[in-house]
């Protein structure tokens, strides 16, 4: 595996791989196993798999964890080499914005609810990123995890506007065994707070047993799942909400694939969640572990 | 040459024909000899040469000429296929904008003066169709004519700043013989606007002799070419500027790179023209015929 820091020196490497195929694992790095299956599906899927890291601060708003996200490239590395990333980009800050930078890539709409109105600008920075990124390496395929489903709408949403030849490929979230989703945000949690961090899950699944007994009333299944995680005293609610996706239209009754995504906070720790309830299959919804 | 309207068509295409270098050539058609010089151009520059004919609707406002905008396929296609163009890319509205779009690509701060302040919402038309068509058609070179110097500069920006892997390679005015602008709404002009139109040229020549004589404070130059334009009785200032370029940042004496830039409309026919003054050879100016 070879490290380069400089998008030149990255450009050289990816024309010699030319016409084998690329795929692009994109990540804020502190590797977990969420991660590492985006590896193993692009490695599935593609004859050259890049992985990036980088803290993207566009995406950060004026309070959040910039400054704070957990890094460790040494380990990270370790990680990616053994999982058989072949080239991982780890550009600076610099590097990605040079000074005098002026251009933003936004997608309308789908950005305004959910973690668009709790993060103001947030996809303005996410959409402006990738979209360099994928200038920077010009992948075939793109692996995003389902944990972050929103943005996966939003960059799909992105490549089909602009016509970028990108396949986005969407995959799985990866959970701890007793269901917690995998994030680099869950170091941050105290051993109490992990272990009430568990309603998330458990509301989601909650959500599951009362579609498949056949409830279709959002209103109703919006305040389950508000039950379940008031039940837990350190939580306190940013969202939930229960849309159809990817466009992210409000829904009154459950109808066509819908996303129940929740926003919640642990002390200063933000940690979201959530289940698609496919159409074709709504008895059986997506497993929550 | 082929045409074809299909960006799947065209992309299948241009796959072929990699690794040979593509030269791209974006235009909204009605074809003049600008337009054909910047195929001369992409002859000499690249392997391949496509050119675009699209009235982009995003870049109109709603009181501009979308509709009366001149278009004649027939005569285009002839000049682009006897000039020697590969492809030529001439897709339908629908094919470019399928109903759902979302996304906007847009450059802040050098969009907001000149042809931006007159023509809000203008710039982030042309970025947005230009990352569109940079991705359909992925060229290693795109040609530009400078007498829409801002349109150039706000490429440039965009390309540098989204890190497309292109070249975008500004070509000089082309004038006719009596010095106007060529430009493909000068077909609105009536026999007595085209004579007065004269005066666009004539007012980039005076700025260019004062200039010549040692004359460096912007508000004289600016007055001189207010003065000259008034000397036509049908014609009605937009504006008059001069800028760094392509930072276009206000001066008031000019050194390092600038660009007079003026928009003067004739009834309801608005035309710009610039001239830059190269701060190496600052006397010698650029020569407007």
């Amino acid at each position: 595996m070879r490290t380069v820091s400089s998008i030149q020196e990255l450009r050289a490497s990816l024309h010699k791989v030319r016409p084998q195929t690329i795929g692009f694992v994109p990540t804020m790095g502190y590797l977990h196993e969420g991660h590492l299956s985006l590896v193993d599906k692009a490695k599935e899927t593609a004859d050259v798999v890049v992985m990036s890291i980088f803290v993207n601060p566009l995406q950060f708003g004026p309070n959040e964890d910039l400054a704070n996200y957990p890094r460790d490239i040494e380990r990270d590395s370790r990680l990616a080499e053994s999982r058989g990333v072949d080239i991982l980009f780890f550009p600076s800050v610099e590097e990605m914005y040079p000074p005098g930078s002026k251009t933003n890539v936004s997608v309308q709409d789908i950005t305004e609810s959910m973690c668009g109105a709790s993060r103001p600008g947030h996809f303005d920075g996410v959409t402006t990123v990738v979209a360099k990124l994928f200038n920077i390496i010009q992948p075939d395929y793109a692996f995003f995890g389902m944990k972050d489903a929103q943005q996966v709408a939003v960059v799909m949403q992105m490549v089909r506007d602009l016509n970028m030849p990108i396949e986005v490929v969407p995959c799985p979230i990866v959970r701890e065994a007793d269901g917690l989703a995998l994030s680099s945000r869950n170091v941050y949690l105290s051993p109490e707070e992990r272990r009430q961090a568990l309603v998330l899950s458990r509301a989601l699944r909650q959500v599951q047993s009362m579609v498949g007994l056949g409830e279709r009333n959002v209103e109703k299944l919006r305040t389950a799942i508000e039950k379940v995680i008031q039940e837990s005293p350190l939580a306190s609610i940013d969202y939930i909400e229960i849309r159809s996706y990817p466009g992210l239209m409000p829904l009154e009754e459950l109808h066509g694939d819908c996303i129940v995504a929740l926003a919640v906070r642990f002390g200063n720790t933000r940690l979201i969640d959530n289940i698609m309830l496919v159409a074709s299959q709504e008895e059986a919804a997506c497993s929550v572990q």
